[in-house]
């Protein structure tokens, strides 16, 4: 056997198992489930200093293999990280049980009665960089949900996540659930990415985290549908008749609250006619923070000395101190940019028309369409979800943030008294 | 440029016009949607010859080409089956509008109220087989939920398609909206479903209709994702605290009502304690209608002459009048069979006790889970959900029977005055 070989025949045996616990999980009640996330959370503050030296191993092989600053900041834990950690663990325990709930119901002509009950999907796999907290909230969520889970971090950070993966495990060891109810992948090698991407008997949906290359390599090779977002390229439109106190406030917050978050603004759209009251202004504020604005000839015509904007400005997706600024006629030429440039993650209108504000609601096909708000609030936690797998910019199962719903679904369940179809 | 390049352009025409009438189609309101689907209506009703002419052109070279009654059947149109094509339409047209339905309101801590709004998918790509209602049902279906379509039928039935598709542009004319809503691949080069199964650039979701080979070979295809189910191996339980005379009335109609359908019983498992009491019973019952019994050894020590069952029959899908018949000593067994050999169509259990009727809508994981009802309900209409599109055994976006609510998303809207994050 060569080694590609053991790398499949290793995943599949993940594979299997976790099928096999993904039927136990479903009949699981909430107590039980509780009781393992608090016992997950007491071992993760209890084992702090196993993990801290685990991740300092991580962080040594990473700085020799000459990862940047950026990297090792991602994949670095503290003392404090740690307390994070636990907390999230016990916030997921303290939200209610999504499973066995049943909604819709109703009484059909025929006598039966019909609803849906809210049931896990099965077997998540979860392939995620260097964050190694990923692996305490992934496991947190997939198991309060129901679900069997198959975690993959970055091959950087694998001792941490075993480390991690060991107060899992005896968080459900301590309330008689079965260990493979949370697997991580111990090798580091690439091939077990491919391998869990072709699984298709085992694995019900791939939840990638991560850049976006990471994202399109999945996307390109996975045989099992995915709950993604590949880029966030985030509008805020300052309509004719917005408020420019409220305008200006969003349009600041928006970019520079965090430069590297999806839901950032990265192009500034702005009524021709409001322009010459708040874009001055708002560029002043923007120098200042050191955000570089490159703009279409008219917002040049109102800044003085902004660098121009090429095509390839509206599609993109910064992360960083810079931001796309174009001048537009109306809501409409607002709607048609975002439509052709979006990645129909998160976009806001500031006005204060509530005829604009609902045609740019129903209008704009992204997964959270904000009105006189920043794009920041597209976040699992400020929704009120209480938790988040990640922002979804597909339009299938679940679309912008996931919380535990995201990772059940509905099924149709029937009480009959003796009924028989004529 | 050889035929396969013709071919892929004209696909990839096909889709940039449906993706460019997707945005007009997501704004449009309910009542023009309704004024084209009531024009689609009087519009098959008054083509009636016309449409009959095309079909009676269709089965002649189906008939030249040696396709079987059963394929002749399926392809038929008649004036009473036009007439069904066109009520179909007008109760698609009396449902409520899904689009721009407001759901889930809250306000957070922020400040910010949050919703979610129901929203089109985009367009939808519906690949089927020889029905040509199914033209007119898809259309109707995928207009009212706010989606462009583009719709592949069998290449048998293309004429009967066309001209279904010349009613359906009358009717989108009518209201003012444009033909390219509805489109109808026009070749009957197989090479088409291939190219319409690679645009993920243009289609958005992709529902086949048909048999287990046309779905296998689609879900082996296709890199967009798809609303299906692949087969119904449907089971009952009866179990020990069955009520006997239900429990024979149910198991007879899940078999007998039609042999064809997917929400057919194929297997019927039977707790030993009361099988004496039901099967002879049953088993006659059967052989009155034909229907062969292959049972395990304890239905045949039970049922004179009964053949034996073989391993494959436990995952047969028969849709003939043929069933497989098994003791079982507990639910738990029933359960265990249910899992290993379903299909996660439709399972339902006959009891009187509740404890046992509870765990089995709990923890078989189908897509519809009934007691005390023949599996024969697990159908949009007998669901109330006024139409359907199909059934699906998948567990992503849409699980059982779906109606308009599958053919839509849901994204997220915030109303904001003036809020930042902090």
């Amino acid at each position: 056997m060569n080694a590609v070989n053991d790398i499949k025949s290793y995943m599949h045996d993940i594979g299997r198992r976790a099928r096999a616990v993904a039927r136990v999980l479903a009949r699981t009640d909430g107590a039980t489930k509780n009781r393992a996330l608090l016992a997950m959370a007491a071992a993760i503050r209890r084992s702090r200093d196993k993990l801290l030296e685990a991740n300092a191993a991580d962080i040594q092989s990473a700085r020799s293999a000459g990862k940047d600053a950026a990297f090792i900041d991602r994949l670095t834990l503290s003392p404090d990280s740690v307390e994070v950690m636990a907390e999230g663990i016990e916030q997921v325990a303290a939200l209610a049980d999504p499973i066995g709930q049943i909604s819709e119901r109703s009484v059909q002509a025929s006598g039966i009665e019909v609803a849906r009950m809210r049931v896990p999907l099965g077997v998540i796999g979860i392939i995620y960089e260097s964050r190694p907290n990923v692996t305490a909230d992934a496991a947190a969520l997939c198991l309060k949900s129901g679900n069997a889970c198959i975690l993959r971090g970055g091959s950087e950070s694998v001792r941490s996540n075993l480390a991690i993966a060991t107060c899992v495990h005896e968080g459900l060891k301590a309330a008689g659930l079965p260990e493979d109810a949370v697997q991580v992948v111990a090798t580091a090698d690439r091939e077990a990415v491919g391998v869990l991407l072709s699984m298709t008997e085992y694995v019900d949906i791939i939840v990638p985290r991560g850049g976006k290359s990471l994202i399109a390599r999945i996307m390109a090779e996975s045989r099992i549908p995915m709950i993604k977002h590949l880029d966030g390229v985030c509008h805020v439109y300052i309509d004719e008749a917005a408020d420019p106190v409220k305008a200006v406030r969003i349009a600041d917050n928006a970019k520079t609250q965090r430069y590297g978050t999806c839901n950032t603004m990265e192009t500034l759209l702005i009524h021709e006619a409001i322009a010459p009251r708040v874009l001055p202004g708002l560029a002043k504020i923007y120098a200042d923070k050191g955000v570089e604005l490159r703009g279409d000839e008219g917002a040049r015509r109102l800044v003085a000395g902004m660098h121009p904007a090429a095509d390839e400005d509206w599609y993109a997706e910064y992360l960083a101190p810079v931001l796309a600024v174009r001048l537009v006629k109306d809501v409409d030429a607002a709607m048609d940019h975002i439509a052709r440039y979006g990645s129909q993650h998160t976009d806001a209108i500031i006005t204060e028309n509530a005829e604009r504000a609902q045609r740019f609601l129903r209008e704009v096909d992204s997964s959270s369409v904000i009105v006189n708000a920043s794009t920041r609030f597209a976040d699992g936690f400020e929704y009120g979800l209480g938790a988040e797998i990640g922002i979804s910019t597909d339009k299938l199962h679940a679309r912008g943030p996931v919380g535990l719903e995201g990772l059940t679904s509905l099924k149709y369940i029937v009480f009959g008294h003796g009924e028989i179809r004529t």
